[in-house]
């Protein structure tokens, strides 16, 4: 293939997922929907103007890994201490509830699985798809409706950001434990490890930035080089200790997110990410998805695993918040807060499918759970909070 | 070869390249020098860290695609008008008299072949690859010394941007004369029918952005669109009209340049080119690079082309703009000014390289003179302006 030919993809898929995202955004959707949607259509499965690539691939996967990076930079560590308690136990049980869902819906369909079996870890892979609550889709919603700044706003945002810590960290262990050739001893020791590293080497990227940004604030060589750091994470997290390497990516956002230029490192990698890489990486969801294996039986399954996934986060995070004090009306609002899915739940469903945990048809259910959910949550807060005279500001598309 | 493997060469390439980037900085010299040198130091050539892939080519080839939608995009159309007939005649100049400078020389040195033979084409590409000034450098030289908007400074600034268009016209003539299975008559007609493509579309284009703009003015939509159409135009341009990819790029470029949002596409294209499409690319020429066929003979030549380069931009720059009424002071810093040379001499040497019409040693000589005008061009006009009081500002980097 010539050099050029890349042009073409990336014309079709650019131009596709802008449209479908002003579509979906018309339609008060996030426009990762429209652009998931804009993979499906232009990909094997209607058109076919576009099929998968190794060049297409690797691009997605820097657009997961910038993705990832910017949740890291956005991490606020002194308003996550501060909700503490709270947060972290809604976070819990926000994950907790629908890993279990998740499991128990699985193995009542296709019956139970002995604990250590792959159909086992595929049952709990079902779960552990359903524990991610995207923050970006969380934010956006509480920020339209000018909320982001009140009590519950505060505590979604925080159990949003230690829910998605946990979902990555049963992630990996769930994909440690299938790996071939490690054992559970293996990967618990793999994963301290991991977190030795990311202490050493944290505290010493976060100290060398930290001088960086006071000779070098606001200058191109600060997220220059902290992209490149950005890359050697993810590469050795995955690399040497079978870590996810977007794990690596989030660590290393978090490791730069007090920095002062935090900001200015965010905003420079999300340019990068929605004009080009976010794009490849959503619609290349769109193209990976098949809808030849949609039949009755998955129809079922995905409404059910819509339902369930819904319904885990509301009760898990809704009656954890009313332990904490929360009013009844208020708990709600969190419990639904919390229930949006987004990019996390594709990357943690593609990671799946990569090892073998996840077969390709259940793509469907995810993709399902992400637009209901997307567009059920901004409904639903809109109705639970009325028509207060808060201003709303939209944010660009 | 997983995907995330490509996080290491992206880690090593994005941390060599500023570095190298911020020492050639230190030393007076254009980044783009550092970085050509971090793939040389890197690559195959020294510590072999880093090997050419696919991936990598083909994220370079984003990077210049990049780079010549951004030079299209920063061109004043206005101000080209204005200087009208002087620049273009400095233009013209200051590309036939290397074109020439270069085919003797190459002939003198390795004979004088037929016309229309391999032979001539490869004499006469060597005279091509001399023509393009670097309008970056320039700028970016007269910049730093607040010398942009005087008389010579406009007239210099005119000249490099026609003389791109030409130098990029002669480019895809010589490339599409010895296509295979193309005539010369062939080539022309591709060319109308690639310009009557550029005439019906651009204005198109042109109008169906402006229309956008006025609704859309600084919003996300306006950059990804525009990139869209960039891709569009470099495949078509290749694959339809067998006009270089990187001519569609910058024609692109041009059809937006005089749109609202120009200033705001090409900042965020930039963001993506400094970030990572830009070093990438300038380290692929340097891993691309072979220091192994460096003997004696391409080491004259080297010399010898990197003379005649410079030489003959200041004798057809410099006498061309005394016949248009500037005094010989003036005429010499146009001279001087024009011969800069830059990424686009690169590209233009990897295009000869991708079609067979340039060998892989040559490279050297290329390299040899961009660091060699970079360095000297702000040298040397800086002693011919002496210590003026005009205050400099110099680009973060």
């Amino acid at each position: 293939m010539e050099a050029y030919e890349i042009f073409r993809d990336l014309a079709i898929i650019i131009l596709a997922a802008k449209v479908f995202g002003v579509i979906a955004a018309r339609f008060r959707a996030p426009q990762v929907v429209g652009m998931i949607v804009a993979g499906i259509v232009i990909g094997p499965s209607v058109l076919g103007w576009v099929q998968q690539s190794d060049f297409l691939m690797q691009m997605a996967e820097i657009g997961v890994m910038l993705l990832m990076f910017v949740a890291g930079l956005d991490t606020d560590l002194k308003e996550l201490i501060k909700t503490g308690p709270a947060a972290f136990a809604v976070a819990c049980a926000g994950v907790f509830v629908p890993l279990v869902g998740g499991y128990v819906l699985y193995s009542c369909m296709y019956g139970f699985s002995p604990i250590g079996s792959l159909d086992f870890y595929k049952a709990v892979f079902i779960g552990v798809i359903m524990t991610a609550t995207s923050v970006s889709i969380t934010v956006q919603a509480l920020m339209e409706m000018g909320r982001l700044k009140t009590r519950v706003g505060t505590l979604i945002l925080s159990a949003a950001i230690i829910d998605d810590v946990i979902g990555i960290i049963v992630l990996t262990f769930v994909i440690g434990f299938r790996n071939p050739g490690t054992n559970p001893a293996g990967v618990i020791v793999n994963t301290l490890l991991f977190l030795a590293f990311c202490a050493a080497f944290g505290f010493a990227f976060y100290y060398l930035f930290k001088f960086l940004d006071s000779r070098y604030e606001h200058r191109r060589r600060i997220p220059i080089l902290s992209l490149a750091m950005c890359f050697a994470f993810s590469y050795v997290a995955e690399h040497y200790f079978g870590i996810a390497d977007i794990t690596g990516a989030y660590v290393a956002g978090i490791v730069l997110c007090s920095i002062r230029d935090s900001k200015y490192i965010a905003e420079k990698m999300d340019i990068s990410s929605y004009m080009l890489f976010g794009p490849i990486f959503f619609a290349s969801i769109g193209l990976k998805t098949s809808l030849e294996g949609l039949d009755a039986g998955i129809l079922v399954f995905s409404l059910a695993f819509v339902a369930v996934a819904l319904v885990a986060k509301i009760i898990g995070c809704g009656l954890t918040s009313k332990l904490f004090g929360y009013s009844w009306p208020d708990a709600l609002k969190v419990g639904i807060g919390m229930m949006t899915r987004g990019e996390v739940a594709l990357i943690v469903a593609q990671k799946g499918l990569a090892v073998g945990l996840m077969d390709r048809r259940y793509f469907t259910a995810v993709i399902l759970l992400i637009v209901i959910s997307s567009v059920a949550t901004p409904i639903l807060l809109k109705l639970m909070y009325r028509r207060d005279e808060v201003p709303r500001h939209r944010g660009k598309l």
